[in-house]
């Protein structure tokens, strides 16, 4: 049976992270919340999960899947469960829980890189924390975004075998989830900060590598970005592009 | 060989969730940088793990635990590894992932609780961003902090069982690190928004059960508390008490 993703159907968010999984190891799937509420789907199916009181263990939010009668939230989490499913971890258990701290790892990354731009809260509009956001931004530009994307290069250096890979990767000599996260990383905040993010990346060749060529080698990662299920970034999404918070 | 916990010397922090666990489990562990710097302990010993070229899965950051040739880092990866073999998740897998689940969950209601003060930038002191995070705190307050608290009631109502305990559980019928996570969190809350939290709690009455229980049911947990070993909370930590940011 096919999984079920549900997440906001207007944005990358952090569903795009199980998505680019999904797509990737070729899983049939349906995005729910962007099919019809007619046939079942749309914000209503999603909504189910999260309200209804016979939902044993309800999500706190979305993203989640739905794998027949399992129900899993948390980006991280969802990844840790269909990882083995969708052979996108290694076999042991110190590979796969290395994996998985690097993906919790991105993931403070995307907090930190969504509160350059909601620095004082979530429910109020960017143009209403403006001059906060400033000043976020420039923190995250200089500290925090080479401290990421420089972790995320030694721990390739540091990797067997990156060294005569084309393609490096982070655990192992196959692809995981944690690559696709990284690629992903990267898309957005090229998208978000492309000033700042190109600077970052000259001293991170191996990340820059990542990113360039993970879409190169693998056809199904291709085909997916370039379809109409890849939702353009923007600025609802957690990467947004606001010229004045790049330089 | 005893468990090397890496966390800040001086609070409790994210490391906190890894001492509740260890310490509730009996288990040995050395907490490392509070050690003598000529034993081998002190931050010294930290920062080699971060800095040294020759640590082949470096941690991000701290906390970090060290488990002979083992180094796992990020609070809920730790606390996954550490579950299973301290007895603190039960045995199957879809109850493990729904255990992680909610310790990813309360992760986030953490991180929203720090940014309560630090809504701007950690780099800069609370005074630098007061107005920013007395905006940030009445979000928090009115919104996040009793959404957050309700999930866990609901989940608490809905593990089954939990209406004939004393002591209620958020997974099966068994302590997990969930349960003492939750409690670490609202005992934080308690410390930071005395007034909210309590508020809160009136209306989540098995979140307030468990966090007033699991000490008195539970020997370890309390002789931990009431030793020097627990770091009293402080305006150097997550939760730290503003009064201003409290109503």
């Amino acid at each position: 049976m096919a999984y079920q993703l549900h997440y906001w159907p207007g944005i990358q968010g952090r569903g795009e992270f199980v998505r680019l999984a999904l797509e990737t190891a070729g899983a049939p799937y349906v995005d729910v919340a962007r099919g019809d509420p007619k046939a079942g789907g749309g914000l209503p199916a999603m909504r189910r999960y999260l309200e209804d009181e016979d939902v044993k263990r309800p999500p706190f939010a979305c993203p989640f899947l739905v794998d027949g009668r399992r129900v899993v939230a948390q980006t991280a989490a969802i990844l840790l469960y269909l990882g083995p499913r969708l052979g996108l971890v290694p076999a042991g258990e110190a590979d796969r829980l290395w994996v998985h701290q690097i993906q919790l790892t991105l993931a403070d990354l995307v907090d930190e890189a969504h509160d350059t731009h909601h620095p004082v809260g979530s429910s109020l509009y960017y143009e209403d924390q403006k001059p906060e956001a400033l000043r976020r931004a420039q923190e995250f530009r200089r500290e925090r975004l080479p401290k990421f994307l420089g972790w995320c290069e030694a721990i390739l250096q540091r990797n067997a075998g990156n060294a005569r890979r084309e393609l490096p990767r982070l655990v192992g000599a196959r692809l995981t989830y944690a690559d696709l996260s990284l690629f992903q990383v990267v898309d957005g905040l090229l998208y978000a900060f492309p000033k700042a993010t190109r600077r970052a990346l000259r001293k991170t060749p191996m990340v820059a590598a990542l990113h360039a060529g993970l879409p190169r080698k693998n056809k199904r990662l291709a085909a997916y970005l370039a379809s109409e299920r890849r939702i353009p970034f923007s600025e609802q999404g957690i990467f947004r592009r606001y010229p004045e918070l790049d330089s």
